[in-house]
């Protein structure tokens, strides 16, 4: 530093003397040299700023709340999936998690019960010298069920398996917890009690709560935590997902189509109706016209996943009035077994894919919802199939009155599910040819016996799962149909002329997504095959 | 054959004489050789009439129309697709296709142009003494446009590709031609008119007709018809399988939400009322709520594909009432900024996926569309990314005042688009940072500056396509931020009360599938973008 001049300045004395020139320059230099430094020193307190907000303020201590994350910092810290943690054996891990239960031994330990999604971990807090103070272990254990917490420690191998926790060979010895969102709620039930199977709590001699499905649909939010619920909803999107893969790789594409329709369609079946503007709307029943009218706009081969809805007003274990449909649709080249060998070849692969890519999750359901494993038909014989008289023949066998059987109703299809498996120990059947009377007018009669229809229904457990069809693609005969079934040809014009613009041949079939689910896991109510189901009494939450 | 006996045989007389046993013998055996030949016959004949029937009947001739297809064979002819027809040069082949349009010349010679999809191929119909009569190339050249017709022939490579068709390098000579589908309704207009582009049009010396979008929209299955359409429809499929794959990669799971809802969300914005039952329900305009509350169900990372309503009685080029929303959610470590990485990422995926894989089809529509090729930026410096104040900046600096831009309304948004199209030669980029007045009661505060917000949209060619923040999970502060934008947390209990449950702090966004597709291609419209669109005006076909 150049030496500070040693006469005080003084303001108006001296002005003219003042400075020399080469103390102007010393002065200049100093000046910039200060001003250099100033921005060095301003440069390192905001790398040291921006260094400190890079790490996570987990308070000064190694527990305690954390503040609301309002992504003020992006440290980029490394996290493990509980599922993984068995990979870290003697690391340091850090994982976000819920606490699904806690136990206080003494005043000296607490043992956490760590969940993400379907797995949970074990994890343990002793009070050391070192980083676990006699308070933090306390705190922790009050902390309630259901919190989430950030938890640091270290992934050891336990002597024993741990068989309270899905990930048995892993125990984490807690370093720091700090509670990242607190439970502000009075849980309803706890995710224990929602987790036991009927058998348990039956069998159990101690008192235990059983959670009701009304219950539970009314705090949807945490029920569907469950690692039973968590497993039961990757498997509903494994579904769609198989259901799709398997379709692309034949040529199908995905189409969309719109849900508000202009006319209340399908021969006036129960359909919503929307206020739509000044005039009125209603909610497609199924995206059966719209995917007709794509074979005709020649995309030959679609499918559409996507909300039906059912304004039926009925109250039972598989009915609900808004569920999601697996439809698709193809062009026939020579004959309607060309549709039903898609749709067999689809749910073979879906059941084989379920099976194959997601055993743990089966196994994690089958805990809760005991059920016998799904079987089918493979091989060369193929999928059991009867034909509609057939399928009579067989409830006449067993002892159902032939008269009653012009239709095969809910009651009469479950015993045939029965017969089936006694005989054929298949849970899954086609059976092809329903009288046509009992299909709708859209439905093309056989070639030699107009009384009988080309079309089918496919059978999981005994239940409906998909109901099919050739449809007409010739609009005169199509009129015809129309008005023998008492269905104005007029009324359905857009329909018509789609056919009179020259369709190919098809057909066809709708899946119950909800359905599939239940009946592949036996869940025994369809509510609990969808997220957030809907029924005459339900639109909530 | 044994002799008959001489005497004829008389009833009364010589009755107890009759036969000899050796005789009796005899006839017994007669008749049982002859039961035998008869059933042989019959077996014959069965066979006879089994092999008839698996054989197409296709008429006596080389041509004429086929009977109705009900499925009444089954006789597995191998087809061939058009786009496949030039691995089968001097073969014969078979396949279905449409009528594009029909030329004779002469009487002893008819050219046809066929249409599967995306594809067409010449086919030449010649006069000859083997197959081909001249009453047949009469007949073949009276179809109508849109016939469905099977066709058999021989594919031959011609000396000079086709310009006329989309395979070139093929033109199949026809042996028999049947027709299978007739047209029975008057085309409201040509495939080849629906096919050409306005320049085309506007440039023709000769008369041209132009088909206006309602025309078009009116007679939506035949304009689906169009080699553009089928490469529209194909592309909106792929964005979807674009967009699910990148997701699934990376641990998102599917989710179905309802769309019926009990209460009108969103801060009362315009939704669509429905009689349910004696009360009422509301449709759901986003997966907004539902999906948040997956995230309180712990499942981490969601995306829904389904149709989201909108009450908004506009009837601009980018509104529908209803659409398809491709939405996610996830849950956030540290910052928001993961989510926008995802979303950002996704959109690269989705960009890179159609050009590399779907380049045919992005080509066929071309044609009718001229596009600029869509540029997004790739490398390290990754995604072109504004601050909302950056971007005002932008538009101030290019001459907008900056007292109007509290908001960027539709005007100014094109406006961007275009200078940082003219600045950064790119199609896509993000704006982020949003100031708080402009967002939801649900989005999350700047952690450091209250006006702001953690919340961006993202753009293509100047239009926003995607819309998204990290939301607020603690319940005590949500329910403040719903009392400053005039909600009443009351109105929205099970909303809240999903996270009085716990929830971790998480972001996502939705994205509109038309709107994607629409400036992908620039379709100008995004009623083009739709399959059967929606807008306050038309809810048909």
């Amino acid at each position: 530093m150049s030496e500070p001049t040693q006469q005080p300045p003084v303001e108006s004395e001296g002005a003219e003397k003042g400075p020399s020139k080469n103390e102007l320059k010393k002065q200049a230099k100093a000046a910039e040299k200060a001003a250099k430094a100033a921005e060095k020193a301003a440069k390192q307190k905001e790398q040291q700023e921006q260094k400190a907000a890079a790490e996570v303020d987990y308070g000064t201590e190694n527990y305690g709340s954390l503040p609301l994350n309002q992504s003020g910092s992006r440290p980029r810290r490394e996290r493990v999936n509980i599922a993984d943690l068995n990979k870290h054996y003697d690391k340091p891990v850090l994982f976000r998690a819920r606490i699904q239960t806690s136990r206080a031994q003494g005043n000296k330990m607490v043992f956490l019960n760590l969940r993400q999604r379907i797995d949970t971990v074990q994890a343990l807090a002793v009070v050391n010298s070192d980083t676990i103070s006699k308070q933090m272990v306390k705190w922790i254990a009050t902390l309630p069920d259901e919190s989430i917490v950030l938890v640091e420690g270290v992934a050891k191998q336990p002597p024993e398996p741990i068989k309270s926790a899905s990930v048995s060979d892993v125990e984490i010895h807690v370093e720091k917890l700090h509670l990242e969102v607190g439970v502000t709620a009075r849980l309803p039930f706890t995710l224990d009690d929602a987790s036991r199977n009927d058998e348990e709590v039956a069998s159990s001699e101690v008192q235990m709560n059983r959670v009701l499905l009304e219950t539970r649909l009314n705090n949807r939010v945490l029920d569907l935590r469950t690692l039973t619920n968590q497993a039961v909803f990757r498997l509903q999107a494994a579904i769609g997902d198989l259901f799709r893969q398997t379709l692309e790789s034949q040529g199908f594409i995905e189409i969309h189509s719109p849900k508000l329709q202009g006319a209340a369609t399908e021969s006036g079946a129960s359909v919503f109706q929307v206020s739509y503007f000044k005039g009125k709307a209603f909610l497609a029943q199924s995206p059966q016209l719209a995917k007709q009218m794509a074979i005709a706009a020649d995309f030959d081969r679609v499918y559409e996943i996507g909300p039906v809805f059912r304004a039926e007003d009925s109250n039972t274990h598989r009915h609900m009035t808004e569920f999601v449909g697996l439809d698709l649709e193809m062009a026939i080249q020579e004959h309607y077994h060309e549709v039903m060998d898609v749709l067999d070849n689809l749910f073979v692969s879906i059941f084989r894919g379920l099976k194959q890519k997601y055993a743990k999750e089966i196994e994690v359901v089958g805990k809760q919802f005991p059920a016998t494993e799904f079987k089918w038909r493979e091989g060369p014989e193929g999928t059991l199939k009867f034909t509609f008289a057939q399928a009579v023949d067989l409830l006449v066998e067993d002892g159902v009155a032939r008269e009653v059987l012009d239709d095969i109703n809910t009651e009469n299809e479950k015993r045939l599910g029965r017969i089936v498996k006694a005989k054929y120990d298949v849970d899954y059947y086609i059976i092809d040819k329903f009288p046509m009377e009992l299909r709708p007018f859209y439905t093309m009669p056989d070639a030699n016996d107009p009384t009988l229809s080309n079309s089918y229904d496919f059978f999981m457990r005994g239940e409906e799962i998909l109901s099919g069809a050739q449809r007409i693609h010739d609009p005169v005969f199509l009129a015809e149909k129309m008005r023998e079934k008492g269905v104005d040809p007029d009324s359905m014009k857009g329909y018509l002329d789609a056919f009179r613009l020259g369709c190919p041949p098809h057909g066809g079939g709708g899946i119950g997504l909800e359905r599939v689910l239940m009946l592949f896991l036996k869940l025994n109510n369809i509510r609990r095959a969808s997220l957030f189901p809907r029924d005459p009494k339900r639109l909530e939450p």
